[in-house]
């Protein structure tokens, strides 16, 4: 590369922003952001500093004290938490995971606990395995699961480009996969990891079991684990051994972390942007969702320090227990709910710190059309479009029950899967600048929203 | 991150991807790419196997053979070399770089030197430094520079949301910043590296010196080395002492490499795309140019296997020294010049191998309206738009001497300047999803340019 092609796009980047009354803000936004990028400073507190941060572990507490902390420092107005009661799931002492297959031989395979997945008994669980593709492909066993160790082996469709809709279609089998094998009578159930990226690393995740429910030992497997695991079924009938040690302790006191602008004319109307605090105890949480997190405080660090007085009061939330109950996200609606102000709009970023390419918001097509007027304002963050009939994230799609209009952060995708819910979710992973761009993209969408309202859904 | 918003964005993709009359197109490409990821297949095979391959070295002679070899095999038509003569500077042993701060303490500083700068003599250059951050700023120095070695230190813009345009505006430090130190009388120069990693890897690149210039010995210092050299200057004057060990040896013969698919109604019009084959000698030249040359033999190679007979002739080239001389380029234009074939269009990926984000386009803003038709069949493949008034790359943009359209692939850009010209650009730093993403962008565009023709600048 060259110095022509780099010249040419100087003028590129002209052309594609063209001038708006909003100019000189995005102007004092970039300046500030990218020279100080305050962003990654807090990442590598939260994520390097903490690290994992699973609801109800020490490590939780720390980062909800951290977050308040943090938003006191920054000056933020009216920080204060927002408690509620969070599981308290540990996965204990390393799993253990040894097939045996036709001919005798026996390996090790890659794996990790899933999230809310009982511990098997100190002698392990041992049955031989089916092989699935899909929650469906499972309940068509009925009787043939009886007994057996149920393997979802279906992966994440590749030609997808959206690697979110892709683990839509393929994570049921980690979401209620192992119930459904419970069900039938299956004594423990092992899940392909919900990644593309084909390396030894398991990806654990939440797995659902009502409490009413039967419960079985449930992992997912690496891909390497679980291709060898089917290339070995190809060869005959394959046994399993499954020791894992995990515990679900009583529910902890935790906490969602709020802090705001208070509005200068409207202070009843809030706008609410935030993340989740908590992570999963493998890797450091960096992109899930320390990115999120850190992006809306320094999306209102930004706005603070520039001495922008918004009309109505923007407020940053780091929600607790996104990963594992959403009892933070309960919470806050809760409150919403009776609360005398109104909630206009509410905004995550649960996606990834990595280069920004839009908004989902939940409005309809022909609603969604009055935002375009915001995109040359947007544009110099990379934001090209809003994507209506979008949610936000989990935990503020919640406030569409106080008629909030919802949006959510979509970054770049194809890497977030390759890192997400393993040990390789860590700060170096995460681009500065792209992080940094997701926080101005926040910050001056909250501040759009404070200049001119936002269309109701 | 968990399925509420994965679910989402399924129906966000129906609503970003419109029907168009290529949807069968762009699912047959979509299938057949995102399964096999032919792109970083051969990526493995050019960086990981070959590695660097700078211009008269025994491995870009090996990658022109690699390339020959591989368009055979893939199927292509009239595989053939065109045939060049390249400079041949070699870097010899490690460069030595030791600052003497004011109190006479010593301290080595990370550099490499710059390409096509001579070697120093044995006993190397000492001198006092002067630091200036642009080459206007040297040049005011006058008869100050005399004897002294200049450096320059002024960093890539971070306001610059595009990478290229900082690096633009700051690169000509390095492209002619030790020429005019020279001219000036200096003994030395030493340039910041071309990035915004703040890391201790230097990031090397061309110096232009003409035949006739004076030549002083250039190197690029590592962030880490400029920070701590301006900080030592602080406390007043520093000496350099510079030994680099490299040297021009005579020109060798070389060659681009081309090959096509030939059209099958108007096979006397040609639509050209390609990168470079040539790499810089640090690093395995991955994303600068491994990631363009492998793209633009994926795309045809998908073609190809898809069966698909494009109307006009659709052919990839594989240009030789785009790094330190353009030499490959220029024949190429000089054969393009005297065909009777008439190159109707020139693409050219040499931005790195990142999720695709839209293609400029030498068009007048309102003539490449005309191809925002495009766009639906692009969109999957992460195109948002044609940026008008844009170049192409360095090899493909002397295709405008015969009215060809020239076309450049516009990546993401933000991690491009971490990797570029230094030892981290290596094939860990690709995303496989993300390579084969600009490698569809490329053959639906080249598909649709072969199907409808293409607007003249």
């Amino acid at each position: 590369m060259r110095s022509g092609l780099a010249f040419s796009l100087v003028a590129l980047a002209a052309v594609a922003g063209a001038q708006t009354k909003y100019d000189a803000q995005v102007k004092a936004l970039t300046d500030k952001g990218m020279h100080e990028l305050g962003a990654y400073s807090l990442l590598q507190e939260l994520s390097g500093g903490i690290g994992a941060r699973l609801s109800g572990s020490p490590e939780a507490a720390k980062a909800v004290e951290w977050g308040k902390t943090t938003m006191e420092r920054l000056g933020f107005q009216n920080v204060h938490l927002v408690p509620c009661m969070v599981p308290h799931w540990v996965r204990g002492a390393k799993e253990d995971l040894t097939m045996t297959d036709a001919s005798g031989a026996t390996a090790p395979l890659t794996c990790c606990a899933l999230g809310m997945s009982p511990g098997t008994s100190d002698e392990g669980v041992t049955a031989e395995v089916i092989e699935v593709h899909s929650v469906d492909e499972a309940n068509k066993l009925g009787d043939a699961a009886k007994g057996k160790i149920i393997f979802y082996n279906g992966p994440m469709d590749p030609t997808m480009m959206n690697t979110f809709g892709a683990y839509g279609q393929a994570g049921g089998q980690r979401f209620v996969g192992p119930l459904t094998a419970a069900k039938l009578g299956a004594v423990g159930a092992l899940v392909r990891s919900m990644t593309m990226d084909p390396d030894d690393a398991p990806h654990t995740g939440v797995t659902e079991f009502g409490a009413n429910d039967p419960k079985i030992p449930a992992v997912a497997l690496s891909i390497v684990a679980a291709n060898s695991l089917h290339d070995a079924m190809a060869h005959g009938p394959v046994k399993i051994h499954l020791t894992t040690h995990c515990q679900t302790l009583p529910d902890e006191p935790s906490a969602d972390v709020v802090g705001e602008i208070t509005g200068s004319e409207k202070p009843n109307e809030v706008i609410v942007m935030g993340g989740h605090l908590d992570s999963w105890d493998l890797g450091r949480g960096a992109h899930d969702d320390g990115a999120g997190i850190t992006e809306s405080l320094e999306a209102l660090r930004l706005l603070h320090d520039l001495g922008w007085k918004p009309k109505r009061t923007i407020r940053v939330i780091l929600w607790m227990n996104e990963e594992n109950g959403g009892r933070g996200s309960a919470a806050y609606v809760d409150y919403a709910k009776t609360a005398s102000e109104k909630h206009i709009a509410g905004m995550e970023s649960d996606s990834g710190g990595f280069a920004p390419r839009g908004f989902g918001v939940s409005l309809t097509a022909k609603k969604a059309r009055a935002l375009n007027k915001w995109l040359p304002a947007l544009s110099n963050f990379e934001i090209e479009r809003f994507y209506p009939g979008g949610e936000g994230g989990a935990d503020v799609d919640g406030l569409a029950d106080v008629h909030a209009t919802i949006f959510g952060l979509i970054p770049e995708s194809q890497r977030y899967f390759d890192y997400h819910h393993s040990s390789k979710d860590t700060i170096d992973k995460v681009n500065p600048r792209e992080l940094e761009m997701g926080a101005m993209s926040m910050a001056m969408l909250a501040w759009l929203i404070s200049e001119e309202g936002v269309p109701k859904p």
